[in-house]
């Protein structure tokens, strides 16, 4: 079985080295900021080989921008609460709870500085933008089906997630609950 | 006479050297992103040698620092319109101009990442943002003093500040006068 296939397994070995990889990588970026670390540093942290990481990822950027997609896909997915309200009350609870958790941070700052790293990361931070706009469209097309008055997903970007994000990025914490559920209210 | 008293010489060389290793700094940052080059290539690229540099700022970190207060401290003065809307809407307009110019994405991303490296850069972050909070409030006063109803500096900054940034961030451009205007509008 050739090491690309053993990547691939799901589950055993393979996924073990991803996750304490994508780990290191997260608690890098928290204690040092974005850029500031090599492979080798993520490798030692992990307690893997330098070559698994460049074998597996090709470079630092690579893995740095699948560690992003991998934290933002796979957190805050789309509520369906029967409201427009409720959803993107806890649409924005969810997200708030992700960027001003323990690693929020360092993945919003990924995000941010995926805009600014090259093509590959450009462009895996287009695609990554352009997928949470579209399950966020779902979202409000779903509200305006029902016959309510809904938004766009620039709308909710401009000035529901932009706010939390830009007071994370700032340190200008915390985003109580008061405040989230009123940038919601203000939208609607 | 010591470096140092040469290095406070308003003008002359000193001075020159500066702004050519600013230039260097924000270069770089536009070519490959926060935190991916070192005090040896802002060197080489302004022509001096990396010892003015550590002499001068002491360290890369409150180098970048310098440069981020300079840049936005120099730039969009508040405006005095003599009404809110107008006041509102020209600093909007200034800021849009200088974040989406040929440095305006470094000096953004430059802004972010300060919050996020060390405590040398956490606090000129934080003192750079409490003073633009408090010129911002500033203006505000002003209009509630001619009795017009005005929002407060956190709601400037939530609502025309932040999409403004986010979309600056995230490739979103451009800023167009209607979209930035309609911030403005929207938030009165």
């Amino acid at each position: 079985m050739s090491e690309r296939q053993q990547a691939r397994r799901p589950g055993g070995r393979s996924a073990r080295v991803g996750a304490e990889v994508h780990q290191a990588v997260t608690d890098l970026i928290s204690e040092r900021g974005y850029g500031n670390f090599t492979v080798g540093e993520v490798a030692a942290r992990a307690g893997v080989a330098d070559s698994s990481i460049y074998r597996r990822w090709g470079s630092l950027e690579a893995l740095l921008t699948d560690v992003a997609l991998t934290r933002l896909n796979a957190q805050s997915p789309m509520p369906d609460t029967g409201s427009l309200a409720g959803d993107l009350r806890t649409y924005a609870a969810n997200v708030a709870r992700e960027i001003t958790g323990p690693d929020g941070l360092a993945v919003v700052r990924l995000a941010v500085a995926l805009s600014g790293t090259g093509q590959q990361g450009l462009q895996a931070g287009a695609d990554l933008r352009a997928e949470r706009m579209r399950q966020l469209q779902s979202m409000l097309d779903r509200a305006r089906e029902r016959g309510e008055h809904a938004p766009d997903a620039f709308g909710v970007l401009d000035h529901v997630l932009a706010p939390m994000y830009i007071r994370v990025l700032f340190g200008m914490g915390p985003l109580t609950p008061d405040y989230v559920d009123g940038l919601v209210d203000r939208l609607l």
